[in-house]
């Protein structure tokens, strides 16, 4: 038996025992309709898809390739590597090889008979290098960013995709239940951080949490203790933590934690390429008396836009009311990061990235809608002493919101 | 005291004593010298570099910004987050605040009077909308491609690098030494993974394997059992395993491990963003005797790479003589993956990112160099039963070779 009839004949059965959920033809059939409908909109007769969560997202596989959609006709997944296993993994009908990117112009009139004549990109991501490449394979056709398209249409997610953030969100629930037993006074922020993500493994976490950045990169279970939660690095966000290195200056470092001090935990836990956002504060011993009533605040903030949360609501007035609600508890120069370093979101938009569409934030004058799902993050930072917070993942219904992250909320004190 | 009078006044005692290591001045001037002798030669006028790793090792932080490199006069470091923090971190005297791309032509012409003729970018990388921008802000300015003068420059390493990948080579020294302890008949390969995993962070390793490419994620702890090491997947690699989900198709599965099958733990530790790629086999009880003898097979192959890893050999004449070794040992149609999916290389190059120059590999002809460093890893794969395979890394010098992941290469026998 050749590799590929062992590929045809097995994988999907030992790997449908082993938990994979393949997306449904029906799944794929309505993404596909929404994506068209804003094509259509936008004048842009084809889209050529090549980075990997939206090809994930318009296929079902993240196997190597490019997926072409036409405004009429089926879509056509040219697959590099590996081809066999994409036919296991997607519901499309039109799947063949591709050796090179040389081959795209001739596959697609072989599939649909003529080329495009614009031609949607992903200009948000794709390299300057393999931008000249198209425009040389397709002389006549208009090259345009179709980056907004997909942006716009997977902000809203189908049940089918909320289901797996909620088992997302109960791999996270899992090992919130163990934490406690793991943390222990003198252990280094990165061993308590490495032993949560091993337990998150265990129960099926992907370990990747994906950003759509050129720079910027995800990492789960970021740990800080005293005084690194009051740490600002690189990343959009009210502090960073100290990390490892200068290479990796996020996140859980080597610094030993020590009793009565706030020990951030912000972690997301990742299924079938779904994630879910959370935030818990832990000590040993009791947490000092500032730090528990912060935690407080932090609450109240997160109760306030749980109380907006609904469709209709506008993101920049949401976050706007937190602001107020944080200057009147007392928190001003603390909300969201220190004096000069604030950031200006309470909310971020999740699913198969954990910087998509809608952001409860500044500039941000939106309605929430139903199927939206999103991050609440309010944090609160003391500059040499320590964070607090708390975050959730929640998913916007028909007339109002249900939480995908489903863990106590009380401080988990060892 | 203001966040960033704290930030310039602890930071650096703080983060040395966890530690952290700065790059030197004598470092960062080395590498800036060689670049110029490369940007003299190509005609660029001046680099600005945006991708993480290219700014790390040119400036030593990898805060959020760019980095300007005119031929001649000092560097300019722009920050957008966090300025104070990249200060500590790099031994650069330049550094300036960045409030939006907008302003990077006027902090230019602020920095060295004068807007370059030619300016080299990351065209194998940075995003085309951003390529328009930067057309739009240098309208009189030759736009050209940058990337190949950083690869070239970045494929010889310092001592100062070859010690960092050194330590990256000994936390895996002892997260292997602690390994046997740890795997038990009837765990999954992901939580074997997740455990190794957790090890390895707490001595340091960074969690975080980069490769320089849009799809192409890296992930650590690449662990498969029998028949899940002769499953290919997305990356050019002989073999991807099963994984966790379409969305995550390679590395561990929860499929739980049995006695005697060949089980393949392929990791990479990162340490200061440098990287140490290695792959040793394990079993429970005895493997079969296929795989035993395959495994002598890799060993007999790697140590004639070793043999061969000197300045001035030629990297695809390396890679040829491997092709016919395995042929000669029997092993034509299983060498580097099943028969018609078999990769063409047997060694990559590796430092801050897994895939560098060199790569001993089929169309590669250049010599090996004093300061290259590579990972070489024969496999040999049998569809539908396993994988075995060895891989070490290690770095040309002046004369020989130096191998910089120092562990046992027995069978890990529980």
């Amino acid at each position: 038996m050749t590799y590929e009839d062992w590929v045809r004949q097995e994988l999907g059965e030992i790997s449908r025992a082993l938990g994979f959920q393949y997306t449904p033809d029906e799944e794929i059939k309505n993404r596909l309709a929404r994506i068209r409908t804003r094509m259509e909109k936008e004048h842009i007769e084809a889209l050529l898809v090549v980075q990997k969560m939206n090809v994930y997202y318009l296929s079902g596989t993240t196997q190597d390739g490019f997926i072409f959609i036409p405004l009429e006709g089926p879509p056509l997944l040219m697959i590099k590597r590996e081809l066999e296993r994409a036919k296991v993994e997607s519901p499309i009908k039109g799947i063949v090889a591709l050796k090179s990117v040389r081959e795209i112009p001739l596959l697609i009139q072989d599939h649909c008979y003529k080329l495009p004549v614009s031609l949607g990109l992903e200009l948000d991501r794709l390299p300057v290098k393999d931008y000249v490449r198209f425009q040389e394979l397709f002389p006549s056709t208009k090259l345009m960013d179709g980056s907004p398209v997909l942006r716009e249409t997977r902000k809203i997610k189908s049940s089918f995709e909320i289901d797996l953030m909620k088992k997302a969100g109960d791999i996270g629930r899992k090992v919130y239940q163990k934490a406690k037993g793991i943390l222990k006074e003198r252990m280094s922020e990165i061993e308590f951080g490495g032993l949560l993500e091993a337990a998150a493994k265990k129960y099926g976490h992907e370990g990747l949490l994906r950003v759509n950045s050129l720079n910027y990169e995800a990492y789960t279970w970021h740990v800080l203790s005293g005084l690194t939660g009051g740490i600002v690095s690189q990343s959009d966000s009210p502090m960073g933590g100290l990390g490892l290195s200068p290479a990796f200056p996020v996140g859980g470092s080597l610094r030993k934690m020590k009793a009565h001090e706030p020990i951030l935990v912000d972690f997301g836990t990742c299924y079938h390429g779904y994630q879910a956002d959370e935030t818990r504060m832990f000590s040993i011993g009791r947490m000092k008396q500032k730090f528990i009533d912060a935690y407080k605040a932090c609450r109240d903030i997160h109760d306030t836009v749980l109380g907006e949360a609904r469709p209709g609501a506008d993101c920049e007035a949401v976050f706007m009311k937190t602001l107020k609600l944080a200057e009147k508890l007392g928190y001003k120069d603390n909300y969201l990061g220190p004096p000069g370093l604030q950031t200006h979101f309470i909310g971020h938009g999740i699913g198969l990235e954990l910087n998509e569409l809608p952001f409860v934030a500044q500039g941000q004058s939106y309605p929430l809608e139903e199927g939206m799902t999103f991050a609440i993050e309010p944090k609160i930072v003391f500059s040499g002493e320590g964070a607090v917070g708390i975050e959730n993942t929640v998913a916007i219904t028909d007339k109002s919101y249900q939480v995908l992250t489903p863990v106590s909320q009380e401080i988990f004190q060892v």
